[in-house]
């Protein structure tokens, strides 16, 4: 009998032990390959039913037809390999599998598949390897060792190839091209995208070693496969290996893009790795990998020791679904592991991941707000096509000058038919102030000048034009003042609602924050200031911020303390969410509500005013956020993976370190956990950059409060030490902490660093040790 | 463990003992349900890899880009129903199957597949029922039964709905549109093909009897599902049932294509039918096909149970293939049950299908021919484009005024990655004459003279100029004389061959016929002819016409009396070609040579020479096509599924009966035979109308030689009687053959009918009998 599927974990490793079909989604999420140019799903070799087969490589969108958006297509398979054994196909679902063991090696991104598998006559040992180079972000490979544990030789059949009749559910992104097998040995396809007109080149190469075999070719619609057939001897053992090599025409280190030529590189460069091995192959990615874990190690000293594989995990797929390669490209909210969210980005980027690369890889940051920057051209259509002014952001954004990509139409009310309108991308518009806010704190941490003289300001103050324009004047007979009205605040669960605290406060912070960015430009830089000028009379731009900021509504609290999270929440009926907070899934409120009736109670998705509170925490004082804290949090249904890090950090500065810890474990376990459906659709990005705010801003306590370093750790008492190194304007740092105090190490002798903590000055030349 | 798959046969009955995943095509074609507005293949409600779902709406072809052509979309599916028991997912390749069979009721066109299944806990008997109502041709139904054989309840999930994700091999036809739960009851799906904007509405209802239920409903893109979830009793039992409605726009059975009223009137109807049991739904689709069956019953008495099977299997299958209800569609050569030639019309209808059509529903046969009037527009168009006059018919023909559909590219030499290219619609001319032959045959057959005024002339005078103007003149110094070269025949092993035996005969028939019937309608038909004269100017015409005939030039049999297939054929290389002839499958030949080599060699794939002795028996000597049988036929690996009929009846005229009986044995086995993998692209529709062709042409001796009517009856030593019907000229006729003579009955006081038989001329009253 086939042992039930559970999750478990090693130093480095997520481990699946045991197999179970109704579980596939998991780990071809949470164990998908990448690297920052394509992503694999794990789904298996062999194909099952309820299987989700997905590769995407980064920045390649497409667009099926004028009803739908541009989204990250599903490229032509090549990771699939069948096989017969005796004529009797493989499958795990079928005979017994013994000692299943499906694992990924976070270090150096291998995944590994050992079992044994008695059917009928038949006992195989399987070893399944695979990975995608961090080194040649072009080359896939992977290795099958199929032993025979009987003295009976087995008539088998590898079948491998190049399969593009895969779709996003059913949508086909690619016009099918030309395919063949060149020099009697590569295997390709070059299918171009429909509408974007993307060529692609896949080109595949495979060997069997310990059989002779005949190779057999079959080429249909849409597909190449070549069979590799032979007699595995008794006792015997076989070595099946396969290179892929993918090339686009947006690749940007490659000069020719035809696709001629992207096929030939490829072929060019498979015969140049014939001779190595592929534990070679995976050594020099693995070195590629190391460099990463070398950069800012973290190490965390806890009772719990999946708390270091969490920040791992969550490293791991950082780098894995991040296209650091290109500018022009950004991440998804799904990474490349799932066809959820299309592909697209979102706020997500700037204020749950880029501070993991502002800290870490300044410069993978400084790629990722370049995107922001090329987007300027899709925000200022998207604000003039509203009748605003200046950059307003798009809620999901994919090629950059593309503009707005979020669906109009989302799910199907099951009872009219007709389907709900997504207002997200329309009136979710703290998205700006989020970019601007992402801008700033990159500048902030890297202190990046060149960037902020040629493409930050300008950000700032751009999207500071779109606020302007888009507050609404209001005199209600007492006095006068701006609001903003018919919005959808980070809680999704109440749309169309008028000043929502979230997006009021961050658009009066991006306006002011202009003001004065003008001014200093103005005194400081005036070439800058000149250049700016030039685009956007910045006079004339200043007094208009300088006349409305003031008057911007910004909700206050109320006799209680509550920050109203919008006009109409605080007189919505309350509910118990017991139940609902402790369900697996997401979606078990709605076995009982419908979005309409949600919508009409004191129900929060996720972080909302407490968010603001962290994000801003020199505008609150701590009465007031332990007040909004007590009120919001049990009124959140933390359905939203953006939602436990952000209450896990407020709840640590709160002093509510046991509650904190609680949060950080549900968080780390949004993926990694033992629920098996949690990650069907694809691995939750910004939960990955939250797991790393968690442990470096919330209990490593590094922070950037008002444009300033500030330096305040508490670690929750399962953990005893912390240390983490992390970059801050051009300097490498190193942070200790332990029940003591913490200790500063700066690497090299560069410039002096100044931050704070609780209320002192400090400056750390080389090391520093600040006692508890 | 599974026994293996292997197929059974009753009176009326396909059957299948045994479930074998590995063979799930063969069935999914051969027991594919129909009613020619819509098809489906019959894949397992269950889904498995390695199936094939197909659905099929006649003549909704669209085209997916610009470097396809149009085809058949496969729409949304509607049979899959996916079941989880105690939270397993039912698939019969795990567990224990006992007596599994499935089978297909020729007699009422029901599928059922009954077996019980034991899977750990589980002991559970299935019953499946399903088909499409002959009687409504918008309606599918289906029923399970599943009994609980244990004395533990068993939590049961039931999910079925509408998956939208299907697409052709990966291309995919269709916008995606609406979909909902109407009324809480109805689930609708309304795609539009993405090209030809045919809207479709697909209307799904279905009823749990037995058990309590919670119903649950899913909506992702483009699938709509709605689970019923409880609990099956202890020794319980339910019966869950499924119905549907399709409409499409292009429907003629609708008067308002708008897709709100398409999906209203099947809401309607499906209320209409609410009370009606799944029995009386059956009852009432079976009573359409008995009129089928009641039409013009064939009764063979043989020592071979399955050669009155054989007919029945093909009388089935034309009439769930042919789109009778619409003149605008044709048969595809893979009917309606498989992706196949992409549901495209050759000259599989006119020469081997049409035959049955002609002699026993004139209606459908005039539907048939009307198709290609309606095609002329598009004939015009491929005449012109290759620089020639009249009606050029395309080699693959799909709605009527697309004109030539054939790919231009296709499969892939595996050297060079290079894709061949299909010459067929380019040069594979005969397809002209012979939708004249059939327009001909039609109307010889029927007398209808309705159809030959409005429509039939026209055809036959259109493509003898097209003839004409294709004629190619050459002078060798001897003599001048007309060829026609660069063409392939009906053997498509010879490509870019001149002077085609088939080719040019029926060319100079179809010429000849042509000055003969404007000769005849001048004198006897004037109003006709007016019409016509205004179209041809038939006077110069049939002066050009006259000129060129004799001058055609028509392959003269050899001293050893062969007619050369072409100018090149008979010096070719000559191979024993048994091992291929031998083997399962089409493609051994292909194993061992590439189609050049094929190309130089004396082979052939189909009848080639020995179709135009059959065609146009009364041009040759039975001496020579003696010799030309015995040269062809060893040289003829009939790798073509229309082969073997015509050298059945070929053989079995030339007194080689125990030989022609070895032909019918194959062709019968074609796709109902035991080898498994025959008939995974769908079913072989050409091979059906030759099995009727055999019995009442071959053995029942009933043919139109030139256009006169001969019954020259001889059964093969396995037969004892034989007896079936036909219409003729409006008359309705018996013939009843045994071993001392036959019988002819004409069931009604209507025209006399007049006929020969080995050169007596005979008329027949109300009964004849001629003795041996």
């Amino acid at each position: 009998m086939n042992t039930t599927a559970h999750m478990n974990y090693g130093d480095w490793e997520v481990v699946q032990e045991g197999f179970d079909q109704n579980f596939l989604g998991k780990t071809e999420s949470i164990m998908a390959l990448g690297n920052g140019y394509m992503g694999i799903r794990s789904a298996e070799d062999e194909t099952y039913t309820g299987e989700t087969r997905n590769t995407f490589v980064a920045g390649t969108f497409n667009r099926f037809d004028e009803n739908e958006v541009t989204e990250l297509p599903n490229v032509p398979d090549f990771a699939k390999t069948n096989m017969t054994f005796n004529g009797k196909r493989f499958a795990l679902s079928k005979g017994e599998v013994l000692d299943y063991r499906k694992a990924l090696n976070l270090k150096n991104g291998e995944l590994t598949r050992t079992f044994t598998w008695e059917y009928e006559e038949l006992a195989l040992k399987f070893t399944f390897r695979r990975f995608v180079s961090k080194l040649n972000y072009h080359l896939y490979a992977s290795q099958i060792v199929i032993e025979n544990l009987t003295d009976t030789p087995v008539a088998t059949t590898i079948t491998a190839g190049l399969d593009g009749q895969r779709t996003n559910s059913g949508s086909q992104h690619f016009a099918e091209g030309t395919k063949g097998i060149l020099e009697d040995t590569y295997l390709q396809m070059t299918p171009t995208t429909t509408q974007s007109k993307i060529d692609f080149a896949f080109t595949l190469t495979h060997t069997l070693d310990g059989a002779d075999s005949k190779r057999v070719a079959d080429i249909g619609r849409r597909r190449i496969t070549r069979d590799e057939c032979f007699e595995l001897q008794a006792r015997g053992k076989v070595t099946y290996e396969k290179r892929v090599m993918v090339y686009t025409s947006i690749d940007n280190d490659v000069a020719n893009h035809a696709v001629k030529n992207l096929g030939q590189i490829s072929i060019d460069y498979l015969k140049e790795i014939a001779p190595v091995k592929f534990d070679k192959l995976l050594a020099d990615s693995a070195e590629a990998w190391q460099k990463i874990w070398d950069t800012h190690p973290i190490r965390i000293d806890s009772q719990n020791p999946q708390d270091q594989l969490a920040i791992r995990f969550a490293i791991y797929h950082l780098h894995a679904m991040t296209p650091a390669h290109d500018e022009r490209m950004n991440i998804g909210a799904k990474g490349l592991s799932g066809e959820g969210y299309k592909g697209h980005t979102f706020w997500d980027t700037e204020v749950f991941m880029l501070p993991y690369f502002n800290f870490s890889f300044p410069e993978i940051a400084k790629s990722l707000v370049t995107y922001r920057y090329l987007g300027l051209r899709g925000a200022h259509t998207k604000a003039a096509s509203n009748g605003f002014d200046g950059a307003q952001y798009p809620w999901e954004a994919a090629w950059p000058s593309d503009g707005e990509v979020t669906p109009v139409w989302g799910a199907v009310d099951i009872v009219t038919g007709q389907a709900t309108k997504i207002w997200s991308g329309f009136i979710e518009q703290h998205i700006t102030s989020d970019v601007a806010f992402g801008i700033k704190q990159y500048m902030d941490v890297t202190g990046d000048l060149d960037f902020a003289r040629e493409m930050g300001y300008e950000i700032l103050i751009d999207t500071a034009r779109f606020w302007a324009s888009r507050l609404e004047y209001k005199d209600d007979g007492v006095s006068a003042f701006y609001e903003i009205n018919d919005v959808i605040g980070p809680d999704e669960y109440k749309e169309h609602v008028d000043n929502n605290a979230y997006t009021n406060y961050t658009a009066h912070w991006n306006m002011g924050y202009a003001i004065a960015l003008i001014d200093r430009l103005k005194s400081d830089e005036p070439e800058i200031y000149a250049k700016l000028d030039e685009k956007f009379n910045l006079s004339n731009l200043t007094a208009e911020l300088s006349l409305k900021l003031p008057m911007v509504y910004l909700p206050q609290p109320t006799e209680d303390g509550i920050i109203p999270q919008d006009d109409s929440y605080l007189g919505k009926q309350i509910i118990d969410l017991k139940k609902y907070k402790d369900a697996d899934g997401v979606d078990s409120l709605f076995h009982d509500y419908n979005l309409e009736q949600v919508n009409q109670m004191q129900i929060t998705k996720q972080a909302d005013v407490l968010l603001l509170m962290l994000l801003f925490e020199n505008l609150f004082e701590k009465d007031l956020k332990l007040k909004n804290f007590d009120y919001y949090e049990p009124k959140t249904t933390h359905d939203s993976s953006l939602s436990l890090s952000t209450h896990a950090i407020l709840s640590a500065d709160l002093g509510k370190l046991d509650q904190s810890y609680d949060f950080f474990q549900k968080a780390i376990n949004i993926d990694m956990g033992s629920y098996m459906k949690s990650s069907d659709a694809g691995i939750h990005a910004a939960s990955l950059g939250g797991i790393w705010q968690m442990i470096v801003f919330g209990y490593g306590g590094v922070r950037m409060v008002d444009g300033k370093l500030r330096i305040e750790p508490h670690l929750p008492k399962e953990w005893t030490e912390l240390e983490f190194g992390f970059d801050y304007q051009g300097e490498s740092l190193t942070l200790k902490v332990d029940k003591t105090g913490m200790t500063l190490v700066k690497s090299d002798n560069g410039n002096d660093v100044h931050f704070t903590s609780k209320g002192a000055q400090y400056t750390l030349q080389n090391k520093l040790t600040i006692s508890q």
